[in-house]
Protein backbone atom coordinates (compact mmCIF):
# COMPACT_ATOMS: atom_id res chain seq x y z
CA UNK A 1 0.00 0.00 0.00
CA UNK A 2 0.95 3.26 0.09
CA UNK A 3 -0.09 6.95 1.46
CA UNK A 4 0.26 10.29 -0.65
CA UNK A 5 -1.49 13.76 -0.17
CA UNK A 6 -1.50 16.54 -2.60
CA UNK A 7 -2.99 20.02 -0.97
CA UNK A 8 -3.72 23.03 -3.18
CA UNK A 9 -2.97 26.02 -1.01
CA UNK A 10 -3.58 29.42 -2.50
CA UNK A 11 -0.10 29.72 -1.35
CA UNK A 12 1.18 26.99 -3.90
CA UNK A 13 0.85 23.47 -3.87
CA UNK A 14 2.24 20.73 -0.83
CA UNK A 15 2.83 16.99 -1.64
CA UNK A 16 3.29 14.07 1.01
CA UNK A 17 4.00 10.41 0.23
CA UNK A 18 5.14 7.31 2.18
CA UNK A 19 7.98 5.63 1.14
CA UNK A 20 7.19 1.70 1.75
CA UNK A 21 6.55 -0.89 -0.53
CA UNK A 22 5.57 -4.73 0.03
CA UNK A 23 4.47 -7.65 -1.64
CA UNK A 24 2.63 -9.28 1.39
CA UNK A 25 4.19 -8.29 4.78
CA UNK A 26 6.88 -10.73 4.84
CA UNK A 27 8.40 -8.68 1.31
CA UNK A 28 8.73 -4.72 1.88
CA UNK A 29 11.31 -2.35 1.22
CA UNK A 30 11.93 1.59 0.91
CA UNK A 31 10.72 3.24 -2.40
CA UNK A 32 10.25 7.04 -3.66
CA UNK A 33 6.75 8.01 -4.65
CA UNK A 34 7.42 11.33 -5.72
CA UNK A 35 8.90 12.31 -8.65
CA UNK A 36 9.59 15.99 -10.14
CA UNK A 37 10.59 17.28 -13.51
CA UNK A 38 11.21 21.03 -13.12
CA UNK A 39 12.14 23.98 -15.84
CA UNK A 40 13.26 26.78 -14.29
CA UNK A 41 11.13 29.29 -14.60
CA UNK A 42 9.15 27.81 -17.06
CA UNK A 43 7.43 24.60 -15.61
CA UNK A 44 6.98 22.34 -12.76
CA UNK A 45 5.53 19.22 -12.60
CA UNK A 46 5.27 16.98 -9.58
CA UNK A 47 3.92 13.36 -9.58
CA UNK A 48 2.86 10.66 -7.07
CA UNK A 49 1.94 7.27 -7.73
CA UNK A 50 0.44 4.42 -5.95
CA UNK A 51 -0.74 0.73 -6.94
CA UNK A 52 1.49 -1.62 -8.88
CA UNK A 53 5.49 -0.81 -8.79
CA UNK A 54 6.53 -2.32 -11.87
CA UNK A 55 3.24 -0.21 -13.36
CA UNK A 56 4.39 3.12 -11.89
CA UNK A 57 8.05 2.38 -12.29
CA UNK A 58 7.70 2.06 -16.22
CA UNK A 59 5.40 5.15 -16.11
CA UNK A 60 8.09 7.26 -14.57
CA UNK A 61 10.66 5.66 -16.44
CA UNK A 62 9.01 6.09 -19.81
CA UNK A 63 8.37 9.64 -18.81
CA UNK A 64 11.37 10.48 -18.11
CA UNK A 65 13.32 9.07 -20.73
CA UNK A 66 10.63 10.96 -23.46
CA UNK A 67 11.56 14.09 -21.73
CA UNK A 68 15.44 13.71 -22.54
CA UNK A 69 16.56 14.39 -26.48
CA UNK A 70 13.16 15.97 -26.38
CA UNK A 71 13.40 16.60 -30.25
CA UNK A 72 13.69 13.16 -30.93
CA UNK A 73 11.34 11.76 -28.59
CA UNK A 74 7.95 13.48 -28.44
CA UNK A 75 5.45 13.94 -26.83
CA UNK A 76 7.18 14.76 -24.03
CA UNK A 77 5.53 16.67 -20.47
CA UNK A 78 8.25 18.95 -21.03
CA UNK A 79 6.48 20.19 -23.83
CA UNK A 80 3.45 20.12 -23.11
CA UNK A 81 1.57 23.45 -23.46
CA UNK A 82 -0.39 23.29 -20.45
CA UNK A 83 -0.88 20.89 -17.23
CA UNK A 84 -4.34 19.91 -18.66
CA UNK A 85 -2.00 18.62 -21.83
CA UNK A 86 0.37 17.24 -19.38
CA UNK A 87 -2.19 15.50 -17.18
CA UNK A 88 -3.76 13.68 -20.65
CA UNK A 89 0.08 12.45 -21.62
CA UNK A 90 0.64 11.37 -18.21
CA UNK A 91 -2.70 9.54 -18.33
CA UNK A 92 -2.43 8.18 -21.32
CA UNK A 93 1.34 7.30 -20.90
CA UNK A 94 -0.52 5.09 -17.63
CA UNK A 95 -2.88 3.72 -19.68
CA UNK A 96 -0.31 2.30 -22.49
CA UNK A 97 1.76 0.68 -19.27
CA UNK A 98 -1.02 -0.68 -17.58
CA UNK A 99 -2.65 -2.16 -20.96
CA UNK A 100 0.95 -3.85 -22.03
CA UNK A 101 0.70 -6.06 -18.78
CA UNK A 102 -2.61 -6.88 -18.99
CA UNK A 103 -1.78 -7.85 -22.62
CA UNK A 104 0.12 -10.80 -21.16
CA UNK A 105 -1.97 -11.66 -17.96
CA UNK A 106 -5.57 -11.38 -18.68
CA UNK A 107 -6.76 -12.98 -15.42
CA UNK A 108 -4.74 -10.80 -12.87
CA UNK A 109 -5.94 -7.46 -14.56
CA UNK A 110 -6.77 -5.78 -11.44
CA UNK A 111 -3.12 -6.22 -10.19
CA UNK A 112 -1.36 -3.78 -12.75
CA UNK A 113 -3.69 -1.05 -11.95
CA UNK A 114 -1.95 2.46 -10.07
CA UNK A 115 -2.99 5.96 -9.17
CA UNK A 116 -1.61 9.04 -9.38
CA UNK A 117 -1.25 12.61 -7.74
CA UNK A 118 -0.44 15.58 -10.52
CA UNK A 119 0.72 18.70 -9.84
CA UNK A 120 2.35 21.96 -10.95
CA UNK A 121 2.49 25.15 -13.34
CA UNK A 122 3.25 25.93 -16.58
CA UNK A 123 4.14 29.86 -17.45
CA UNK A 124 0.76 31.37 -18.50
CA UNK A 125 -1.87 28.95 -16.44
CA UNK A 126 -2.36 28.38 -12.70
CA UNK A 127 -0.31 26.16 -10.19
CA UNK A 128 -3.42 23.04 -10.47
CA UNK A 129 -3.47 19.41 -9.21
CA UNK A 130 -4.93 16.60 -11.22
CA UNK A 131 -6.14 13.02 -9.88
CA UNK A 132 -5.20 9.98 -12.47
CA UNK A 133 -6.98 7.02 -12.59
CA UNK A 134 -5.94 3.87 -14.19
CA UNK A 135 -7.97 4.13 -16.74
CA UNK A 136 -6.13 7.34 -17.68
CA UNK A 137 -8.39 9.92 -17.51
CA UNK A 138 -8.56 12.09 -14.36
CA UNK A 139 -9.97 14.95 -12.26
CA UNK A 140 -8.75 18.84 -11.47
CA UNK A 141 -8.82 20.46 -7.99
CA UNK A 142 -12.05 22.65 -7.23
CA UNK A 143 -12.43 25.05 -4.42
CA UNK A 144 -14.66 21.99 -3.15
CA UNK A 145 -12.19 19.70 -2.93
CA UNK A 146 -9.04 21.24 -2.74
CA UNK A 147 -6.79 18.26 -2.34
CA UNK A 148 -6.30 14.88 -3.39
CA UNK A 149 -5.32 11.62 -1.67
CA UNK A 150 -3.91 7.78 -3.07
CA UNK A 151 -3.28 4.96 -1.50
CA UNK A 152 -4.90 3.89 2.03
CA UNK A 153 -6.59 7.30 1.99
CA UNK A 154 -9.54 6.67 4.77
CA UNK A 155 -7.83 6.41 8.43
CA UNK A 156 -6.12 10.12 7.35
CA UNK A 157 -9.12 12.04 5.73
CA UNK A 158 -11.06 12.77 9.12
CA UNK A 159 -8.17 14.96 10.20
CA UNK A 160 -8.08 16.62 6.46
CA UNK A 161 -11.62 17.11 6.02
CA UNK A 162 -12.12 19.24 9.51
CA UNK A 163 -9.03 21.03 9.73
CA UNK A 164 -7.65 22.05 5.96
CA UNK A 165 -8.46 25.17 4.70
CA UNK A 166 -6.79 26.52 0.95
CA UNK A 167 -5.24 29.88 2.94
CA UNK A 168 -3.16 27.72 5.41
CA UNK A 169 0.57 28.49 5.38
CA UNK A 170 3.10 25.81 4.01
CA UNK A 171 4.21 25.24 7.48
CA UNK A 172 0.65 24.62 8.89
CA UNK A 173 -0.38 22.16 5.74
CA UNK A 174 2.68 20.02 6.83
CA UNK A 175 1.81 19.81 10.01
CA UNK A 176 -2.00 18.80 9.40
CA UNK A 177 -0.07 16.02 7.12
CA UNK A 178 2.27 15.11 9.39
CA UNK A 179 -1.11 13.95 11.69
CA UNK A 180 -2.67 12.86 8.61
CA UNK A 181 0.26 10.24 7.94
CA UNK A 182 0.94 9.52 11.54
CA UNK A 183 -3.01 8.28 12.11
CA UNK A 184 -2.41 5.95 8.82
CA UNK A 185 1.23 4.64 9.68
CA UNK A 186 -0.56 3.96 13.45
CA UNK A 187 -3.69 2.04 11.74
CA UNK A 188 -1.72 0.18 8.71
CA UNK A 189 1.55 -1.66 8.44
CA UNK A 190 1.97 -0.94 4.36
CA UNK A 191 1.68 2.68 5.42
CA UNK A 192 5.71 3.81 6.67
CA UNK A 193 8.55 6.70 6.94
CA UNK A 194 10.16 7.93 5.97
CA UNK A 195 8.25 10.79 4.74
CA UNK A 196 8.88 12.59 1.61
CA UNK A 197 7.70 16.38 1.48
CA UNK A 198 7.77 19.21 -1.36
CA UNK A 199 6.27 22.23 -1.17
CA UNK A 200 5.78 24.36 -4.66
CA UNK A 201 5.51 28.39 -4.13
CA UNK A 202 2.88 29.48 -6.69
CA UNK A 203 4.65 31.32 -9.79
CA UNK A 204 8.01 30.49 -8.55
CA UNK A 205 8.40 28.10 -11.44
CA UNK A 206 10.90 26.11 -9.25
CA UNK A 207 11.14 23.66 -6.64
CA UNK A 208 10.52 24.79 -3.57
CA UNK A 209 11.00 23.15 -0.21
CA UNK A 210 12.35 19.61 -0.62
CA UNK A 211 12.43 17.27 2.78
CA UNK A 212 12.63 13.67 3.56
CA UNK A 213 11.84 12.53 7.29
CA UNK A 214 12.90 9.66 9.28
CA UNK A 215 11.57 7.72 12.02
CA UNK A 216 13.86 9.47 14.49
CA UNK A 217 13.24 12.78 13.43
CA UNK A 218 12.48 15.36 16.35
CA UNK A 219 9.35 16.71 14.60
CA UNK A 220 7.83 13.61 13.76
CA UNK A 221 8.44 12.00 16.80
CA UNK A 222 6.64 15.27 18.81
CA UNK A 223 3.82 15.17 16.61
CA UNK A 224 3.21 11.60 17.14
CA UNK A 225 3.87 11.70 20.68
CA UNK A 226 1.92 14.85 21.11
CA UNK A 227 -1.31 14.51 19.04
CA UNK A 228 -2.12 11.51 21.39
CA UNK A 229 -2.30 13.73 24.06
CA UNK A 230 -3.87 16.52 22.29
CA UNK A 231 -7.01 14.48 20.41
CA UNK A 232 -7.82 13.70 24.39
CA UNK A 233 -7.96 16.68 25.71
CA UNK A 234 -9.83 17.69 22.17
CA UNK A 235 -12.16 14.96 24.08
CA UNK A 236 -12.44 16.35 26.97
CA UNK A 237 -14.02 19.53 26.04
CA UNK A 238 -16.87 18.00 24.38
CA UNK A 239 -19.77 17.53 26.26
CA UNK A 240 -20.52 14.58 28.30
CA UNK A 241 -23.06 11.93 27.08
CA UNK A 242 -26.14 11.13 29.83
CA UNK A 243 -28.39 8.20 29.04
CA UNK B 1 -21.47 -0.57 4.08
CA UNK B 2 -22.45 -0.21 7.62
CA UNK B 3 -20.70 0.74 10.68
CA UNK B 4 -20.54 -1.13 14.26
CA UNK B 5 -18.38 -1.40 17.34
CA UNK B 6 -18.30 -3.32 20.28
CA UNK B 7 -16.19 -2.54 23.34
CA UNK B 8 -15.80 -4.49 26.15
CA UNK B 9 -15.57 -2.14 29.31
CA UNK B 10 -13.91 -3.23 33.00
CA UNK B 11 -18.08 -2.07 33.43
CA UNK B 12 -19.45 -4.10 30.88
CA UNK B 13 -19.74 -4.22 27.52
CA UNK B 14 -21.13 -1.07 24.53
CA UNK B 15 -22.83 -1.72 21.37
CA UNK B 16 -23.14 1.19 18.54
CA UNK B 17 -24.62 0.97 15.11
CA UNK B 18 -25.47 2.61 12.07
CA UNK B 19 -28.59 2.02 10.27
CA UNK B 20 -27.95 2.47 6.42
CA UNK B 21 -28.69 -0.25 3.94
CA UNK B 22 -27.63 0.27 0.46
CA UNK B 23 -27.50 -1.37 -3.23
CA UNK B 24 -26.21 1.08 -4.93
CA UNK B 25 -26.88 5.01 -4.23
CA UNK B 26 -29.99 5.65 -5.42
CA UNK B 27 -31.32 2.42 -3.41
CA UNK B 28 -31.01 2.97 0.38
CA UNK B 29 -33.26 2.69 3.37
CA UNK B 30 -32.91 2.10 7.21
CA UNK B 31 -32.06 -0.97 8.98
CA UNK B 32 -31.63 -2.03 12.36
CA UNK B 33 -28.31 -4.01 12.57
CA UNK B 34 -28.63 -4.86 16.27
CA UNK B 35 -29.83 -7.78 17.79
CA UNK B 36 -30.90 -8.86 20.98
CA UNK B 37 -31.66 -12.05 23.08
CA UNK B 38 -31.89 -12.11 26.62
CA UNK B 39 -32.74 -14.24 29.87
CA UNK B 40 -33.21 -12.21 32.79
CA UNK B 41 -30.92 -13.50 35.52
CA UNK B 42 -29.24 -16.05 33.25
CA UNK B 43 -27.64 -14.58 30.07
CA UNK B 44 -27.88 -12.01 27.58
CA UNK B 45 -26.76 -11.74 24.03
CA UNK B 46 -26.03 -9.03 21.72
CA UNK B 47 -25.10 -9.67 18.14
CA UNK B 48 -24.71 -6.97 15.22
CA UNK B 49 -23.98 -7.32 11.43
CA UNK B 50 -22.47 -6.30 8.29
CA UNK B 51 -22.96 -7.56 4.75
CA UNK B 52 -24.90 -8.61 2.45
CA UNK B 53 -28.83 -7.85 4.48
CA UNK B 54 -30.02 -10.81 2.99
CA UNK B 55 -27.87 -13.00 4.62
CA UNK B 56 -27.97 -11.05 7.70
CA UNK B 57 -31.75 -11.25 8.00
CA UNK B 58 -31.63 -14.96 7.21
CA UNK B 59 -29.18 -15.32 10.01
CA UNK B 60 -30.95 -13.90 13.13
CA UNK B 61 -34.40 -14.88 11.93
CA UNK B 62 -32.77 -18.37 12.02
CA UNK B 63 -31.59 -18.17 15.28
CA UNK B 64 -34.16 -16.28 16.65
CA UNK B 65 -37.01 -18.99 15.62
CA UNK B 66 -34.63 -21.71 16.72
CA UNK B 67 -34.85 -20.07 19.95
CA UNK B 68 -38.17 -20.05 20.44
CA UNK B 69 -39.92 -23.67 21.65
CA UNK B 70 -36.57 -24.37 22.19
CA UNK B 71 -37.90 -28.16 22.73
CA UNK B 72 -38.43 -28.69 19.45
CA UNK B 73 -35.75 -26.57 18.07
CA UNK B 74 -32.21 -26.75 19.00
CA UNK B 75 -29.62 -25.77 19.24
CA UNK B 76 -30.18 -22.69 20.44
CA UNK B 77 -28.55 -20.04 21.51
CA UNK B 78 -30.64 -19.70 24.79
CA UNK B 79 -29.66 -23.00 25.57
CA UNK B 80 -25.34 -23.03 24.93
CA UNK B 81 -23.73 -23.48 27.91
CA UNK B 82 -21.02 -20.51 27.11
CA UNK B 83 -20.47 -17.58 25.05
CA UNK B 84 -17.70 -19.92 23.13
CA UNK B 85 -20.31 -22.03 22.15
CA UNK B 86 -22.28 -19.43 21.31
CA UNK B 87 -20.17 -17.77 19.08
CA UNK B 88 -19.64 -21.39 17.60
CA UNK B 89 -23.26 -21.39 16.69
CA UNK B 90 -23.66 -18.61 15.68
CA UNK B 91 -20.47 -18.84 13.20
CA UNK B 92 -22.41 -22.01 12.13
CA UNK B 93 -25.28 -20.91 11.54
CA UNK B 94 -23.52 -17.87 9.15
CA UNK B 95 -21.81 -20.12 7.50
CA UNK B 96 -25.18 -22.14 6.63
CA UNK B 97 -26.81 -19.36 5.23
CA UNK B 98 -23.87 -18.12 2.65
CA UNK B 99 -23.21 -21.68 2.16
CA UNK B 100 -26.87 -22.15 0.79
CA UNK B 101 -26.46 -18.44 -1.28
CA UNK B 102 -23.51 -19.41 -2.71
CA UNK B 103 -24.70 -23.16 -3.59
CA UNK B 104 -27.21 -21.36 -6.22
CA UNK B 105 -25.31 -18.47 -7.20
CA UNK B 106 -21.45 -19.54 -7.71
CA UNK B 107 -19.76 -16.90 -9.66
CA UNK B 108 -20.62 -14.57 -7.12
CA UNK B 109 -19.80 -15.78 -3.59
CA UNK B 110 -18.32 -12.90 -2.36
CA UNK B 111 -21.54 -11.28 -2.52
CA UNK B 112 -23.25 -12.76 -0.04
CA UNK B 113 -20.43 -12.60 3.08
CA UNK B 114 -21.22 -10.89 6.24
CA UNK B 115 -18.96 -10.21 9.52
CA UNK B 116 -20.48 -10.40 12.77
CA UNK B 117 -19.84 -9.29 16.69
CA UNK B 118 -21.73 -11.30 18.85
CA UNK B 119 -21.27 -9.77 23.24
CA UNK B 120 -22.79 -10.92 25.97
CA UNK B 121 -22.65 -13.04 28.94
CA UNK B 122 -24.03 -16.11 30.40
CA UNK B 123 -24.03 -17.17 33.99
CA UNK B 124 -20.89 -18.86 35.19
CA UNK B 125 -18.73 -16.72 33.17
CA UNK B 126 -17.27 -13.52 31.98
CA UNK B 127 -18.63 -10.99 29.76
CA UNK B 128 -16.73 -11.10 26.54
CA UNK B 129 -17.16 -10.09 22.67
CA UNK B 130 -15.97 -12.25 19.52
CA UNK B 131 -15.50 -11.27 15.99
CA UNK B 132 -17.29 -13.55 13.70
CA UNK B 133 -15.74 -14.38 10.22
CA UNK B 134 -17.93 -15.29 6.90
CA UNK B 135 -16.05 -18.34 7.23
CA UNK B 136 -18.17 -19.08 10.70
CA UNK B 137 -14.34 -19.33 12.86
CA UNK B 138 -13.78 -15.97 14.81
CA UNK B 139 -12.07 -14.16 17.45
CA UNK B 140 -12.21 -13.30 21.03
CA UNK B 141 -11.53 -9.89 22.64
CA UNK B 142 -8.25 -9.32 24.51
CA UNK B 143 -7.06 -6.68 26.64
CA UNK B 144 -4.59 -6.06 23.81
CA UNK B 145 -7.34 -5.19 21.22
CA UNK B 146 -10.73 -4.79 23.40
CA UNK B 147 -12.63 -3.90 20.69
CA UNK B 148 -13.99 -4.77 17.53
CA UNK B 149 -15.51 -2.62 14.25
CA UNK B 150 -16.96 -4.29 11.27
CA UNK B 151 -18.14 -2.69 7.61
CA UNK B 152 -16.71 0.88 7.26
CA UNK B 153 -14.19 0.67 10.15
CA UNK B 154 -10.84 2.73 8.35
CA UNK B 155 -12.30 6.36 8.93
CA UNK B 156 -13.22 6.11 12.71
CA UNK B 157 -10.42 3.66 13.99
CA UNK B 158 -7.53 6.44 14.84
CA UNK B 159 -9.63 8.28 17.55
CA UNK B 160 -10.28 4.63 19.23
CA UNK B 161 -7.08 3.88 18.94
CA UNK B 162 -5.69 7.05 20.62
CA UNK B 163 -8.55 7.73 23.61
CA UNK B 164 -10.29 4.31 24.53
CA UNK B 165 -9.30 3.01 27.55
CA UNK B 166 -11.30 -0.15 29.03
CA UNK B 167 -11.09 1.78 32.58
CA UNK B 168 -13.73 4.67 30.96
CA UNK B 169 -17.36 4.68 32.21
CA UNK B 170 -20.58 3.88 29.63
CA UNK B 171 -21.20 7.49 29.51
CA UNK B 172 -17.70 8.24 28.23
CA UNK B 173 -17.66 5.31 25.76
CA UNK B 174 -20.68 6.70 23.74
CA UNK B 175 -19.47 9.78 24.11
CA UNK B 176 -16.33 8.46 22.46
CA UNK B 177 -18.39 6.17 19.73
CA UNK B 178 -19.94 9.18 19.23
CA UNK B 179 -17.16 10.68 17.27
CA UNK B 180 -15.92 8.13 15.95
CA UNK B 181 -18.93 7.37 14.30
CA UNK B 182 -19.37 10.94 12.85
CA UNK B 183 -16.07 10.91 11.53
CA UNK B 184 -17.46 7.79 9.32
CA UNK B 185 -20.68 9.50 8.41
CA UNK B 186 -19.03 12.79 7.00
CA UNK B 187 -16.10 10.30 5.22
CA UNK B 188 -18.69 7.85 3.91
CA UNK B 189 -22.26 8.08 2.54
CA UNK B 190 -23.19 4.36 2.92
CA UNK B 191 -23.07 5.54 6.86
CA UNK B 192 -25.88 6.95 8.20
CA UNK B 193 -27.88 7.83 11.43
CA UNK B 194 -30.15 7.16 13.18
CA UNK B 195 -27.03 5.15 15.35
CA UNK B 196 -28.68 2.23 17.74
CA UNK B 197 -26.48 2.66 21.66
CA UNK B 198 -26.78 -0.12 23.69
CA UNK B 199 -25.09 -0.76 27.36
CA UNK B 200 -24.56 -4.40 29.30
CA UNK B 201 -23.65 -3.56 32.82
CA UNK B 202 -20.79 -7.18 33.44
CA UNK B 203 -22.99 -9.98 35.87
CA UNK B 204 -26.39 -7.68 35.45
CA UNK B 205 -27.90 -10.40 33.43
CA UNK B 206 -30.20 -8.03 31.48
CA UNK B 207 -30.45 -5.33 29.04
CA UNK B 208 -28.42 -1.88 30.41
CA UNK B 209 -29.91 1.14 28.30
CA UNK B 210 -31.17 0.89 25.03
CA UNK B 211 -31.25 4.62 22.77
CA UNK B 212 -31.88 5.36 19.51
CA UNK B 213 -30.19 8.78 18.01
CA UNK B 214 -31.26 10.35 15.39
CA UNK B 215 -30.14 13.28 12.80
CA UNK B 216 -31.45 16.23 15.08
CA UNK B 217 -30.69 14.59 18.61
CA UNK B 218 -29.26 17.64 20.44
CA UNK B 219 -26.66 15.90 21.73
CA UNK B 220 -25.83 14.26 18.34
CA UNK B 221 -24.91 17.67 16.95
CA UNK B 222 -23.12 18.89 19.71
CA UNK B 223 -20.72 16.14 18.86
CA UNK B 224 -20.48 16.93 15.38
CA UNK B 225 -20.29 20.45 15.34
CA UNK B 226 -18.23 20.70 18.48
CA UNK B 227 -15.68 18.03 17.05
CA UNK B 228 -14.53 20.14 14.08
CA UNK B 229 -13.43 23.17 16.80
CA UNK B 230 -12.37 20.35 19.11
CA UNK B 231 -9.93 19.46 16.68
CA UNK B 232 -8.57 22.79 15.37
CA UNK B 233 -7.66 23.90 18.92
CA UNK B 234 -5.79 20.25 19.39
CA UNK B 235 -4.35 20.85 16.10
CA UNK B 236 -3.11 23.95 17.17
CA UNK B 237 -1.59 22.87 20.43
CA UNK B 238 0.86 20.91 18.48
CA UNK B 239 4.55 22.05 17.40
CA UNK B 240 4.47 24.25 14.07
CA UNK B 241 6.73 23.05 11.11
CA UNK B 242 9.66 24.72 9.95
CA UNK B 243 11.44 23.73 6.86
Amino acid sequence: MTYCVGLRLNAGLVFMSDTRTNAGVDNFSKTKKMFTWAVPGERFITLMTAGNLATTQSLVSLLDERSKAPKHRSPTILKQPTMFEVARLVGATLKEVIGESNATAKDETSKFRASLILGGQIKGGASTMFFIYPEGNFVEVTDETPFFQIGEAKYGKPIIIRVFDQKMSFNDSVKLLMVSFDSTIKSNLSVGLPIDIQTYEADSFKIGHQVRLDEDDEYYQSISSGWGNALKQAFETLPSFKF
